[in-house]
C-alpha cells in the first residue's frame, strides 16, 4: 500500500462514537455498524476522491437508476482479529475479483484496486476498536456499488457510488437447518446473473423461501431452472455433500455464485487427503444416497455462516433425515477454515493478509 | 373516489415552479420531472399516512435493503390531454394489479388500491399543467416502491417507499431499429421473476444491450433461457410478428411480463378482424419466414415506446432486413391505439378513465 495513495483518501472523523451503546455479546447479523464509512463516487467517466467519513443516511433523487432498473451490486467479506490484537482480512483479493467481475455483468464501471483496498484498510484501521477477538467474533465488511444517476430511461446509469460500511457480528447460529430442494422456482438463468454478486438476485429469492420457511423449512437448494435435476447452491452459501466419503459439490457456472469459501473448502480437503469431487450433482444422486444410506452430509459453506450442517431434505413432499455423525467434514474443515482465519493454525495457504 | 379518501392525502405545496425552465419541444425520456411527487411509506406492518409533497432527494440508510438485495418494482402508464383539456389514463386498473402482482413476488407489501389510484390522480391534479395534449405528448407516470429496512442480512425488508413521479414526455422516436435475437444471454428464469416489473430484471439486461449496441443493433430480442430456441420479448417491449398475414405473439408466461399494450393491441388487432395468433414464436419460425418471403413486420409494444417498427434482425451472424411496408399492421394498430389514448376516436372498450 503506497503512501501517496493512501493519503489520497480524505478522512472526516466521527466527533462522538456509538461503540459504548452496542452489546458485543448479543450481535443480530448485518444490524449494527461502526462509527465511520468509506465512500467513493464515479462521474464524468471517472472516480472522484475518496472519503472516509461518519456513517449516516444520504440523500439519493427518486429517479436513482437503483431504484428502478437494479444496477447494484455487493461483496461479503470479513476481518478478525488475532490474540495480538491484528487484524487480519481473509482472501481479501478473491472478493476484490469478483466485485469487478459483477461490475462488469451490471454494466457498472470496475472500482480501481487501491481504491477498493486502501478505503477498506483505512477504514478498517479507523474503526479497529470495533473489532473483537475471539471464537466468531469478526468484522462483517460489506463492500457495495449502486447506480446514481438520475432518470427513468431504462439504460446503464453514468454516475455511481461505491461504499464500504462495516458491521460487527458474533457467530451465526441458525439453528437447525433443514432445507428444500427447488422443483419450480429459481434464483438464476442460464446466461443470467447469477454468477455476480447482483442485489436483484436476492430479493428474487424472498418470496420462495418465505414459502419453504412456512412449510418449516430455513433455507432453499436451487436446482437448474431448465430441469431442475442439478443441486446448484443455497440463498448465501454454496452447498457440499458428502457420499460414500466423497465431498462433492457443483462446478460453479454462470448461475451459481463462485464463493470463496467454497474454493477455500475444496483446497483445504484436499490438502487433508479428504476425497474431492466437483461434478454437478442430481437430486436424484442425493435421493438414491439418503435411501441406499450412503449420505453422510450435506452443508452450506459461506462467508457469513461460514459452514453451516443442514439437518435434512425434503424433494417430492418427502422429508430426508441425515444421520447424526459425530466427525464429520463439515465440522472438521469448519474448525481448520476459522483457525487459519483467526490466526490460531499456520496459513500455509497464504490467505490472510494483515490490515 | 370518495372524499374523505382523497381528504387522507396531505399536501405540501411547493412554493416554486420549475415549469418555465422546461423545453416541452425537446424533452429526452424519463429525464424531467413535475414540480411534486407522491410518497407512502410501510412500517409496523401497515401503511403510513400519504404524502404529497415537492420532488426533492430524500435520505436513506446505508444499509437499506433496497442498495444490498433488490426489493424494487416499478410501473409505467401515461396520463393524456384531450382537445378539451381533460385529462385521461389508459387502464390504469391494469398496471394497478401488476404492481401488486410484482410485489408478491417480490415478497413487498400490496398497495392498498385507494392509495394507489388517489395518489395518481390528485398528483396528476396537481402538477395538470405540466401535461400537454398534442400527438405524442403525454405524461409519464412512474409508480414505484423500495425496501427501506436497514441491515445487511438477505431477508424481506420490514420497512417500504411508495413513491409516485411523474415526467412529461414526447413521442418516443427511437431511430432505425435492428434487432439481435439472443443466442447466449437471457433476461429471465423459468421459476424466476421475468414477469414481475422488478428493477433487477433490467440491469441485468444492459450488458449483453450494450454487446448488441456495439455490434450496430438498438435491442435485443429475448429467447427462452433453458432452449434459446422461442422468442420472448425486448427490453421494456413485448414483440409481435406479421407472418403470412397472421399476427403472431408469445403467449405471457412466468418469464414474459404481462404487457397492456400487448394485451390492447391482440383486443384491437381481433376487433380489426386482424387473424391473430398468440402461441410460441419460434426462431426458427421467423428465419423460415423470413427465407421463403412472408415474413412481414415485426415490431415492438410498449407504454414508452407505444409500437415500434423493427427494420430487420440477426440471428447466427445472419441478417435479415424486413421488405418496406406501407400499409403496416403496426402503423395501423399505433394510428388506432393513440387515437383512444388521446381521445380522437370512440373508446368503444373503456380503456379511458378521466382523471
Ligand atoms: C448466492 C451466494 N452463493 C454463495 C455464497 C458464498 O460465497 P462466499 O463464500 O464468497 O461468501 C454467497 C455469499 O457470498 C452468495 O451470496
Ligand atoms: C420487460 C417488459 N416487457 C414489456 C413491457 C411492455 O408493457 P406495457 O405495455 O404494460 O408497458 C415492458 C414495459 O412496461 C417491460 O418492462
Amino acid at each position: 500500500m503506497s503512501t501517496t495513495q493512501t493519503n489520497q483518501i480524505e478522512i472526516l472523523k466521527s466527533p462522538t462514537t456509538k461503540i459504548n451503546e452496542v452489546d458485543f455479546e448479543n450481535l443480530s447479523f448485518g444490524s449494527v455498524f461502526t462509527d465511520h464509512l468509506f465512500e467513493c463516487d464515479f462521474k464524468n467517466g471517472e472516480w472522484q476522491k475518496p472519503i472516509i467519513k461518519p456513517y449516516a443516511p444520504f440523500l439519493l433523487d427518486p429517479s436513482s437508476r437503483v431504484f428502478h432498473y437494479g444496477q447494484a451490486i455487493f461483496e461479503g467479506m470479513k476481518a478478525y482479529k488475532d490474540t495480538q490484537e491484528t487484524v487480519w482480512l481473509f482472501r481479501p483479493d478473491e472478493n476484490y475479483k469478483r466485485f469487478n467481475k459483477s461490475a462488469v455483468r451490471m454494466a457498472m464501471p470496475e472500482v480501481p484496486e487501491e481504491i477498493f483496498m486502501n478505503g477498506l484498510n483505512q477504514l478498517l484501521q479507523l474503526d479497529e476498536a470495533w473489532i473483537k477477538k475471539g471464537s466468531g467474533n469478526a468484522m462483517y465488511i460489506r463492500p457495495f456499488m449502486i447506480a446514481t444517476g438520475k432518470g427513468v430511461i431504462a439504460n446503464p446509469s453514468n454516475e455511481y457510488k461505491f461504499m464500504i460500511i462495516l458491521s460487527p457480528v458474533t457467530s451465526y447460529y441458525a439453528g437447525e437447518v433443514k432445507v428444500l430442494i427447488a422443483e419450480h422456482f429459481s434464483r438464476a438463468a442460464n446466461g443470467g446473473i447469477g454468477a455476480a454478486k447482483a442485489a436483484g438476485n436476492y430479493a428474487a429469492q424472498f418470496y420462495p423461501t418465505n414459502l419453504a420457511n412456512e412449510a418449516g423449512f430455513q433455507q432453499v437448494i436451487w436446482t437448474d431452472d431448465a430441469t431442475h435435476t442439478k443441486l446448484e447452491e443455497a440463498g448465501t452459501m454454496n452447498v457440499f455433500f458428502v457420499i460414500n466419503n466423497v465431498l462433492l459439490t457443483a462446478p460453479v457456472s454462470e448461475r451459481i455464485l463462485d464463493g470463496v469459501t467454497r474454493k477455500t473448502l475444496i483446497d483445504l480437503a484436499t490438502s487433508e487427503n479428504i476425497n474431492v469431487e466437483v461434478r454437478p450433482v442430481l437430486v436424484s444422486d442425493l435421493v438414491e444416497a439418503a435411501k441406499n444410506g450412503t449420505l453422510q452430509e450435506i452443508f452450506g459453506a459461506g462467508t457469513a455462516a461460514v459452514v453451516s450442517q443442514i439437518s435434512g431434505f425434503s424433494y417430492q413432499d418427502i422429508y430426508y433425515e441425515l444421520p447424526k455423525i459425530d466427525n464429520s467434514v463439515a465440522a472438521h474443515l469448519k474448525n481448520k477454515l476459522t483457525n487459519i482465519q483467526n490466526k490460531l493454525e499456520e496459513d500455509k495457504f497464504g490467505w490472510t493478509v494483515k490490515v
